[in-house]
């Protein structure tokens, strides 16, 4: 129950430079707290006012606690709960989060258990609703769960949830209204008609963006020029930035129209090791101040715009009534955060760092996700003949074979074709500059097998398996020869999940992903210092590409073009069907 | 059901200056519309599309419906179908109501009939919960119903309530924790923590209004000075800014502090006569376009931000997927409004105003208010003796009386002290300078009367009975002599509710209201031109108020200082007791 307004102050933080929303800055003065909430921002300080508990500011910047409104928790890789207790310490109180990865693991019920892990967070965490599980459709990617319009009727119940997640599909729901998301938008619209939901439309443009966003969907985070940015806030959408987005040309664009209160700073997606090294929202806000943003604009994008986007009106100010999140900084530019507040509680101290946040528990970041998780890389151990190539003649001499082209700079692939000999119906691939892909289903569904092939700024010497893998998650196996591939794969499979890298016989890096194949049970540095060690073992392999990381896991991404790969095989994405590997033999 | 995107549009607005509101200016445009919303802003008009009816805009200006988030429908004495039909000529297509006045006749049915009556109306009508009713206690003013924390759970559910509304007695709010409003909050706080709860705090500052606000109550509407209007900014609340708060010191210190997504335009109050000849929220842009507020930004604060505070994200702009209510206009400045959307349909054009507008049946004004309604003035014909003011000695000779003190520019009354002269226990107030006051129960319960005097800036002639007096709404009567007194009296009973001026046995002026004591079964320009011929009546017989209406209804308004009357008697509103009408007596 709230407390009631005559009672005395539970806590006073005294003598501190206070953020304020609607002035946009900075002002000396004592705060009060009263039962989790702010009580009171005292600037005139003409007489104390007794709380029960007091803080020195020292002088301290106080802001409100930041609130990511657009993110995947799944690609930190760490649960929920864990990678909370990261946020904290980067100034996050607030995030909604869309967990469509964990969704094509584990259907619904893998949204759940991820709600149910995050109610052990010291942060507050909500969900928007997967829209488009699978990606594409169940004949062109096998995946562990789909959310048809039903489940996300019963998932828009929970308390958690406060929007619909990004709809992806932005090219087909502009065309066709049969797909489960228009079915449950048509609903919605008559249900709850003011229902926040969150859209991504790369590239998007004119009357086809003005469709999309009729459906009800106007917000976006993806990339764009300056043409397409300013037709998103012209036909009233909600702007989330991201790092990507963060340009100078785009800072000034919105300064020169004063778009300030429709936009916000969000993360979308922020790997262990970038989380460790760099931050998360914070990150973005630096990176905004250094493109000549002031910090006090800065932070307003990341709390006052973001909250109400949500309609979480209980927050993102530091304002009598508000929800006491907040962050105390000594370098405001350099957003360095000493101590996180939520509800009033403190849940992180720079200086005591160790104590209060390694010190949790395994029980605390897994408990809640159920045996079964555990055991969801449904493969028997792969010898390395799965990963020899065969024709259906005898007498082929060579082959006409499509491949994946990968460009560093782009999750993007290209279609590019290579002739590759042929030895008694086996094609040599090996010495071609291209690398073997098999995606192995892993739900224990179809067992079925996909083989493609891939070249370009990819890595060039041994092998990697990976069961975190956009988005359907199966178990994808690149490399350049068979034994290493094996060995990828096998470990991969006998930890349950993971990502490993070897060469010449020899493990180099492994993650571990034992929940769903996609989540570590590590704490937020373990897995950090892992996935960089994975990180660099594809760059010391060869990988060329800015996020190596990223360019794998995506390989297998249908919704991004041009083409990709699954458990079918090759995918023409842009034509939405299977392609055959080889396109043409030459016979002797 | 949300019509799909690939539809033909319904409609086009061809060649309009089309108001954006991300940009806050106008842009040459056409604009289409689908199933009653917005369907595409096209600035480029590269190739056209076709729809199936075109609109020549003529280049003039477009904006989106007005949104007024602070008003009272029963103010314009007028049933809310009726209302939403001149609403309709100002450009106003989204109100939210707060019908506490029809609550305190009839309770909780009062506000669903009012819901009930809005639903026949061509604009949306949303409501707040009234919170206060009766304003005060029962044992101070009786009521027809009162609002307790069960009934604001009740209505609370209807899909039209979208708030709770001012929250009124605020001194008392933040010391006492066991009103009904109090108790409500707490349960709101725990059910549905980010419901919007809007305040009434005149003068409140500092610790005290951070009190208000920290019970989830942020918003004010009421007048303030710089410093106390600095003060809601800064402690985080939307400031509704109505037609008296606005100032050039306002408007400036706004700009000055860019405060301009954190407050919008508001009525409040506008009677019938000032709705004919003034408008409603379409005046108050025009007065602060003339302080000097741009008409972009204007517009801004009459849509966007209101739009916002009340979560109607499905509204207040001009872009895909909101609703089409929008006005177009000739005279951007003069804000003259040709023709008004909602949903995309036209709902009025001025150049065919009697059709449209005036063509309305009886029955869609007060068909939802049940027959009970008109006879709501349980009251028997009055004879001019209960005019007469005995002593209780018949050998007193003079009596010192408690007067109600009006002073123009104010509702607030002072107290003041009178010797009036006594003959056969009869006290002569007649030639003293004073008018009484006579306040009858009128909902059937106790049959109560209460006398009063007052004097000041109010009218000096004849008489004046109402039974639209804020907040209880009993039979207020006040005259020079009995005759008049028991003419209007008896007019307003007989018609069942009304105001009624008399003067020398004739009546000057008569506005009936029949439905519930204070709503007229006319049309809006009727109820105009009679509220005028009473205002013109009282000023004529001596009024010198500036709002004589307003000042001579809420001399029964016990939420305002300093000494108000009941059917209880004169009440210290400060003290919030009961004051004898005599004070002393001298006898011979």
């Amino acid at each position: 129950m709230k407390a009631r307004c005559s009672e005395k102050p539970d806590l006073v933080i005294r003598n501190v430079q206070v953020f304020n929303t609607a002035f946009r800055g900075f002002y000396p003065a004592d705060v009060y707290l009263l039962n989790g909430r702010f009580y009171y921002v005292d600037i005139k300080k003409e007489h104390l006012i007794e709380a029960s508990e007091t803080v020195e500011g020292h002088d301290r910047y106080m802001i409100p606690g930041l609130i990511d409104i657009h993110m995947h928790i799944e690609s930190s890789m760490m649960t929920p709960a864990v990678m909370a207790r990261r946020l904290a310490e980067c100034g996050v109180t607030t995030i909604v989060a869309e967990p469509h990865e964990m969704a094509n693991v584990n259907g619904i019920r893998g949204i759940q258990d991820m709600i149910g892990n995050g109610k052990e967070a010291p942060i507050d965490i909500f969900y928007g609703i997967p829209s488009c599980v699978p990606a594409t459709r169940p004949d062109l990617e096998t995946t562990g769960g789909i959310i048809d319009a039903a489940s996300m009727t019963e998932l828009i119940k929970d308390p958690a949830v406060v929007c619909v997640g990004e709809v992806m599909n932005y090219r087909e729901i502009i065309k066709d209204n049969d797909l489960e998301i228009s079915r449950f938008l048509n609903e919605l619209s008559e249900k709850d008609p003011r229902y926040t939901v969150e859209g991504h439309c790369p590239a998007l443009k004119d009357e086809e963006l003005a469709k999309f966003i009729y459906l009800g969907i106007d917000s976006d985070h993806t990339e764009h020029d300056i043409e397409e940015l300013k037709q998103r806030f012209f036909q009233g959408m909600y702007v989330e930035l991201q790092e990507k987005m963060l340009k100078r040309e785009v800072i000034d664009f919105i300064d020169k129209h004063s778009l300030y209160d429709h936009f916000g700073f969000v993360t979308d997606d922020v790997m262990a090791d970038t989380l460790m090294e760099k931050g998360h929202l914070d990150h973005v806000i630096r990176l905004a101040i250094g493109l000549g943003m002031s910090p006090e604009q800065a932070i307003y994008h990341a709390t006052c715009t973001n909250a109400r986007r949500m309609k979480l009106t209980d927050r993102g100010q530091i304002s009598p009534g508000k929800l006491a999140d907040f962050s105390l900084l000594t370098d405001l530019r350099g957003v360095v955060i000493d101590a996180t507040y939520k509800n009033g509680r403190c849940i992180y101290r720079r200086d005591e760092k160790t104590a209060s946040i390694q010190g949790s528990q395994l029980s605390e970041k897994c408990d809640t996700f159920s045996k079964d998780y555990f055991y969801s890389v449904k493969v028997p151990p792969v010898k390395p003949d799965r990963f020899v190539l065969k024709t259906d003649h005898s007498d082929t001499s060579q082959v006409l074979a499509e491949v994946m082209e990968v460009s560093d700079g782009s999750t993007k692939t290209t279609r590019s074709l290579v002739w590759l000999p042929v030895e008694e119906g086996i094609v040599r691939w090996q010495h071609s500059g291209c690398l073997l892909t098999a995606v192995f289903e892993r739900y224990g569904k179809s067992g079925r097998v996909g083989y493609g092939l891939v070249s370009g700024d990819f890595m060039k010497e041994g092998a990697v398996a990976t069961t975190y893998a956009h988005d359907h998650h199966n178990l994808v196996v690149v490399g350049s020869n068979e034994e290493d591939m094996a060995l990828a794969a096998n470990s991969v499979i006998s930890a349950q999940g993971g990502i490993c890298v070897t060469k010449d016989g020899v493990i180099k890096a492994f993650l571990p992903l034992p929940i769903g194949g996609i989540l570590s049970d590590l704490d937020a540095d373990e897995v950090g210092k892992k996935l960089k060690e994975v990180r660099d073992a594809l760059i010391a392999q060869g990988y060329r590409h800015y996020n190596p990381i990223m360019s794998l896991c995506t390989l297998s991404l249908l919704a991004s073009p041009a083409i990709k790969i699954s458990d079918f095989g090759l995918i023409d994405v842009t034509a939405g069907e299977p392609v055959p590997l080889i396109r043409e033999e030459l016979r002797l």
